[in-house]
């Protein structure tokens, strides 16, 4: 039995992780903890899991919680998980951190964004960005994982068979994403109240969100040249799931069938990606772990429209975090996280 | 491994069981049947099951059918179970009907509520209610098994107790629901569309809808006499759910801890009931087998308010069709069932 | 020009009347006040209105916004409208009050139930409780109007005819009310977050909801009798719209005709009452001041189901303030307050 | 007054025609048509006009009913107002036509992204594109008016200034639009079902949508060169809304202020544009006729995102032909427009 605790439990992403880590038969939960409920039981917070998840919330003291676990999960705001990871607690234990510290390789990247300073920044070479479809063996042997944001998973195993194989003009990308309201978190501001977003669609970040480097930063190491995209998030009035639409210039000369093998050469057996025949919506990955992908080309004006779908709750943060536990630890990469979404 | 065939596979409760089944490990699925989608995938009617349950639709031929299948989940509109299913068919099959047709066993109530012929009524005798907390004994050596109404399940389990304990007036009960969209199932009607019933909420069937007597037939038998209601549903802007809010004057003398040690004896024990010391609310039970049952008592008139809470295609249509399954074939209760909601 | 102050102008229910207002044609908006957002513009808070209502929003000074305002509209939290208005100020001006310090006519039942000590007892005497279609002779003429709550509103006129004429037992009557968000107000709760109330059903304040001595009050006058109700609220995943759904037992003898007769009788010239062929749904009313109401008699059991359903933000708050407005300054009760619901 | 008939009154933009007309002071309804519900009140059909607008709709007889109209609105499906119209009808009576026919200068165009023949070539040439802010003065003396589609109203407005002022490389132009479910119809179809599109978003018309050639059409008019532009609609799950996001490639040497001056420059005046110095969200326009437009430039790419919301149902439908017959008939142009949105 792996011992696996969780800091950062009572946000969207963390409760999301305590539900499929508490039907996962191969570890045990050593502990939840919550800086704001601790000592009041998990099913409090959230009465849906009222008998089967009772324990109570601890204060999120990573010494002593690393002591009886073997991984632990962070679910937290960017700038606290560099606080309180250290080369020791990585020498025994396994990270997975849900949160953009370790994500950007580049120092001065992330400070850039994220309007803060790295607090530690020796550890970011040992990171790997937790993308299994792109990172999976460096994954099987790391310590500290970095789990994708919610985004950039979408957005970038929509796009990473273009840039791989060298289909499109990379300097024309444009992803325009939409956004399930979970993915603003569980905080008490006024602009995640229902009746600010219900009934309204809008643009925020235009041109300023945290999750363009990232997508650059990935889509610049397969295409082997420095990629600048245009990156805008939309906030939908749902509940979950993130759409990317993602646009570019098609090279001269490039087929259909170029762009069909390129997208099954990297992602044929992958059991989390699904090249669709149908245009992805995200109802049809909801609460799975799923990302649907597929492509419509422009012959007019020689532009592809690739379009992914994840559940930003699982695919986005906490599946993929299991996802990456499950291959640290060598049990099969889909325990826990099969299941098909209905209505 | 016991061989199940679903007829009417494509509506919103047949897609359900459809799910859950296919996360069964006792169970094949040895045919998918709708006459509407007949010949095409149930994958290509439901993408979100694309590259999991790609098998071919086929016609509900039932004779054919139950050559190969030791159970057959019947999800079709009332007067067509009773068409197809014959004593013949039962005496080797197990039918599970998640219709009407065989849940009163009075045949002029349902002729006159559901007004329309019964085809079988020599049938209705040996069909079992159900109903696993009420009928469980029954249900384990029943052929045909009548799969309650959603409405009727979630009432029926919030008042159960009530009636059993005599603690209640029966005169006074009012039932007061309100369901999610996905209870109207998915006919192309002007009444489903998302612009029709998105933003609004009302109520229809007002003393006249055709779950009041299946509701009042459990509750007389619990209570020893004839009991009759008042039910009004309402159409709420959500997809899945039921709450039932239920009404009653407390016989005189009654005492909380009278109520508390009514509800505590009908369920302690039961996988799928919460006693929850929290009030409801649909999204604590969203995508589970869980009916959520809690209390108030009103003492300034007198009053109980019993509210339940359930999700309408799993404990109020498939779950619990599936639930019944286990208990006809001897699986565990909870196979296949398991599973908390999160948001 | 009558002139008009709106205190707590950034609520819901506040920008709503800024919003009736801003379509007024006899009136002239001279100031907006906001204690949280004092300072800054109105469109900037409320991004609709930009080009339109761009004022500056100001502190509730009351004494100073009264020197140049005929009518005032409080639209605070229950508590503070008592502590801002005074015998002084009731002289000249005349106080239209959304809160609930003056609707009770009893200060004990107001204290017990808002569990505050009322700060200006003396002036509930001369305070009209402001319901048009009950009070309206004696809101011309007053000085401090008692706006009602929302749910109070659309549950007392759909009974208030059977009270009235004495058509029902009292005793039995259960109010079951269906509320959208933005009753709960633009409070920074995790209670009110989109994720936290979309797509679930939930019952409130069980047994103990405020509204509930307010309704009680105004159906004890009309029946000459005290009346004591179960109210039970519950929230809908929608903006607008509140939907009551009334039981109560007939008086025996009483006739479908006699009920149709006194509904007309209470109603029949009402500008914003609509005695509807059709079961109300909250969609037919949304951002108009009608309410629907009709009703359903239950032969089986006794029982008459009675239907109302009004906008909880203008005929449940701000539209009802300017219909009590227009009647106090002698304009056509209807000014600024026509118009249809669509989709 | 003006005399004023419907054809097609019961669709959503029909009855959304019938709500702005039923406001203005100006005119009269002479006729409402609806092929599907002729005989019965056009109330029946939607109750929310109960008691307001109970006229009996009518066959749409455009002969019969040209007698005593002054102005027919067209609120039809594709193909049909092409075979109502006439040289005849037009020489004494203006046409307003909400549909696609009349609003493509290329029959061929026309003919190959609609796969049909156009009945009425001959009058093309006499209809005017009844975008006001662009074609103010041919409506103003036109008696065909081709009342523009909802999103390309929208995506014309937010880009219209950059290509007039020569500030885009236009072969860079992406729209990627999101719209709310009414602009799908009031069809009987599974697609637009409430739990088809609730929680969820979709791509669709990936490439092939048939408002791309009127964007073109009118984009390269102004930009004096032909435009082709990637479109991109998604369905989103709310009622009402369009937000166009625009994206293109700014010319090389263009500054923000030219920008500004082109926006400013284009719409200074325009009674129903507003260049918002807050980014669009649909619900600051919903139920309004006005088009919010604001852009952001993306420094390290050099791209522009211009992004424009409307209400897809009045400014995208009925209040910009209500707009195009108040300037056709001399009324103020804001007649039965005004108005803000709350929520």
């Amino acid at each position: 039995m792996v011992s696996v605790a969780v800091i950062g439990a009572t946000g969207y992403a963390g409760s999301e992780l305590v539900n499929i880590l508490s039907r996962h038969d191969g570890i045990r939960l050593s502990h939840l903890c919550s800086h704001s409920y601790a000592g009041r039981k998990f099913s409090e917070i959230y009465p849906s899991f009222f008998s089967r998840v009772d324990s109570v919330l601890e204060e999120d003291d990573i010494k002593r919680i690393a002591d009886d676990s073997d991984v632990i999960f962070l679910a937290l705001p960017h700038g606290i998980a560099s606080a309180l990871v250290s080369s020791e607690l990585l020498k025994e234990k396994v990270v997975i951190d849900l949160g953009a510290d370790f994500r950007l390789k580049d120092k001065d990247t992330y400070e850039a964004w994220y309007k803060t300073e790295h607090r530690s920044p020796e550890l970011i070479a040992s990171a790997v960005y937790g993308l299994p479809e792109v990172h999976r063996k460096d994954i099987r042997k790391s310590h500290l994982i970095a789990n994708p944001g919610c985004y950039t998973t979408c957005s970038i195993l929509a796009l990473y068979p273009l840039l791989k194989h060298g289909l499109i003009e990379s300097s024309t990308i444009v992803v325009d994403a939409k956004s399930g309201v979970s993915g603003a978190g569980r905080g008490e501001k006024i602009a995640n109240l229902f009746c600010e977003v219900n009934e309204s669609v809008k643009a925020y970040g235009v041109a300023s969100h945290r999750h363009t480097p990232e997508i650059e930063q990935e889509l610049s190491a397969a295409a082997g040249e420095e990629v600048r995209i245009t990156f805008t998030p939309h906030l939908i009035p749902m509940q979950r799931g993130i759409l990317s639409t993602c646009y570019a210039m098609l090279k001269s000369g490039v087929k259909e069938a170029d762009v069909e093998d390129a997208y099954h050469e990297c992602y044929d057996g992958e059991p989390f990606v699904r090249l669709s025949p149908y245009l992805p919506e995200t109802r049809f990955v909801k609460g799975t772990n799923y990302e649907d992908i597929s492509y419509r080309i422009d012959n007019r004006t020689g532009r592809i429209i690739a379009i992914g779908a994840i559940d930003n709750l699982i695919k986005g943060a906490a599946g993929q975090a299991v996802q990456n536990m499950n291959i640290a630890f060598g049990f099969d990469e889909r325990k826990a996280l099969e299941g098909v979404a209905v209505i």
